[in-house]
């Protein structure tokens, strides 16, 4: 997607070929900066700081921080199997709760100990590639399919933008390109279909005010930043034609866990017959579970990311205020589940389909190791 | 209630018996200070900036600003009729569309021009008084009929606090003491009953992390502030006994228009058989108007107030940071309507009703001048 007029990803090789480039997302929306990595620490820092984050961003970023792990030892004529398990382990501390993460790391260490030594640096950067542009091509035919509902919804009312709400970012940046519920949108405007987002601001962390309305913003996608509360409001009076939202973990009976406040929309969505759609690629699907609010466990956070919030202060630097009286305690809870009789359909790599038909979409699907133990915060 | 353990309420006489004593809730929670008012300017800036807020708060606050405009009058000799419609005209403009406003100056309007002149000074605090403590027994019986509530679940389950979830500041702050939503609180706080209050956060004007979190920390009561988006999951979860929340405005048919993002509440509550009560004086009640989600205007608010926040900097002083990019729009509804489907009571001063037995509670009501055609906003 384009940042200041120039199309970019969020993750890429430097003109060495060997040096990998991202965008800082921790100063986002306030500073637009990019960081140059050259090493495996300098990746993993960049990964436990968030300045990469989403799910699918940070399983290329953990592939990628592999075959940044691999120079050194590559230098020294070959990198060895305890190089690569090394390297996998120092990742996988990273997040230990992110599944893509371990599945990127789990592909990058299988693919490279079938690999000769000697040709295993090579081999990194050409597998960290792969991972990369699946992603990006996993990203663009959730779009293709999610067009087709905001195409209909253009067509059933030619004469106004289509109305497209959404919760947190499952944008471009939580991925290398296009992003989940953001690809659609994407693919919509470049159609040249009228639109309008909802951007529900996303609290705790503002997700959306800080990533959705900045991307948005930067491709030209006209936007409204609104609070969380206000999408009731606005379903009840028939602003909204549609709901896209993302997805960390979807269970194989369609429930899924998104972000907190996901399933309040939802609610709202359904007293008001507003569709509402979760734009998914298919590894998020948990194929052992099925009850998603009783068996995916929800992360509480700190209660500083409720109490503390920064900004752009008058003087032009970041500041960190506080909100909430000391002495008031503070409860954080990252993520909700939206039952499956909540959720219209399900866009995937795959097509459109409804939470029931999930599971005949993917009739190859594996039963990866249980997701359901771990709690969701691919954030 | 209390302030750091000293009983007072949100508006007072101080000692010379003329002064008007108010907190400065424009400050709270960060910093509490009070205001002596000794002339009409000075109320009539305290309400314009909201110094005070709260409708049944704002109703006293003007009543005692047509005493405060009476004084240099009657020390000339009497409080002649023009004096008292000037008065009236000039806190009426304060907050034009607030609907307790009018009510309180219209009614010290009707008695101070069937007073003799010589009298009138007397006849306005007498009346502000009276209009102050009418509030407070009010709210009292609110609290009292709501306490059988809190009571009923504690009961059930007498192990373990009894968790109510409010969203806003219908606390005692928005009146002159106990609150509407909050009463039964206070009161079953009294009884000794044990409590958790989940206090949202109530994005985007944080009154409920800055106002209700501090009155219920300086009072005692245990809380946690949530972000908008949680109380979902804790009702799903079992974490939730009942919902109270306030209302600004409520229809004949129990409709209630209350601050933005309630109607999501209820739509979680209903979704989770948690019972959602609301709490009001009758005086809220526009029994002219029957569909509030069609019939309620609903004030749009400028934008600044999502994008930018004032909260405590590190240096110790208030700071206000943007939170939005600079480009996007933002649009910030105040208030959004729950349909009485969605309402289990409201819990007025004559006792606990469902939505459809209101006018029965009620038969002697008068149906006011229409509230309908003024937006709501007597935040």
């Amino acid at each position: 997607m384009k940042v200041a007029g120039e199309a970019m990803r969020t993750i890429w090789l430097e003109p060495d070929g060997r040096t990998v480039g991202i965008i800082d997302q921790t100063r986002l929306p306030f500073r637009y900066e990019t960081a140059a990595l050259s090493d495996l620490a300098a990746m993993a820092t960049a990964i436990t700081t968030m300045q990469v984050r989403g799910a699918p961003l940070i399983g290329a970023a953990a592939a990628y921080g592999m075959a940044l792990a691999m120079r050194p030892d590559a230098a020294d004529g070959g990198v060895e199997d305890g190089d690569v398990e090394r390297a996998h382990a120092r990742l996988l501390a990273t997040r230990p709760t992110a599944v893509n993460l371990r599945w990127a790391l789990d592909r990058m260490r299988e693919v490279l100990l079938l690999t000769p030594p000697s040709d295993r640096l090579d081999r990194a950067y050409a597998e960290a590639a792969a991972i990369a542009d699946e992603d990006v091509e996993i990203c663009r035919s959730i779009g293709r399919h999610g067009l087709h509902l905001i195409r209909a919804a253009h067509l059933r009312n030619p004469d106004r933008p289509v109305r497209v709400l959404t919760h947190c970012n499952a944008g471009w940046l939580a991925t290398v390109d296009w992003g989940t519920a953001t690809a659609p949108l994407y693919l919509a405007h470049e159609a040249g279909i009228p639109l309008h987002v909802w951007v529900d601001e996303t609290r705790p962390r503002n997700q959306g005010a800080f990533l959705t309305a900045w991307e948005l913003g930067q491709h030209g996608v006209p936007h409204a930043v609104i609070p969380d509360n206000t999408g009731g409001h606005l379903m009840q009076h028939g602003l909204v034609d549609l709901v896209i939202v993302g997805t960390d973990r979807t269970t194989a009976k369609g429930d899924v866990a998104n972000k907190i406040g996901t399933y309040l929309k939802a609610l709202a969505a359904r007293d008001n017959d507003v569709p509402f759609y979760v734009a998914l690629p298919s590894s998020t699907i948990d194929w052992t579970l099925e009850d998603g609010v009783q068996g995916i466990p929800i992360e509480e956070r700190s209660g500083d990311e409720v109490a503390l919030i920064t900004g752009l202060a008058g003087h032009g630097g970041l500041e960190t205020v506080r909100l909430v009286p000391e002495g008031s305690a503070v409860v954080n809870y990252a993520f909700d589940v939206t039952p499956a009789r909540l959720v219209t359909g399900l866009i995937t790599e795959r097509g459109v389909c409804s939470p029931e038909d999930l599971a005949q979409l993917f009739p190859d699907h594996q039963p990866p190791a249980a997701m359901g133990r771990v709690p969701v915060n691919d954030e």
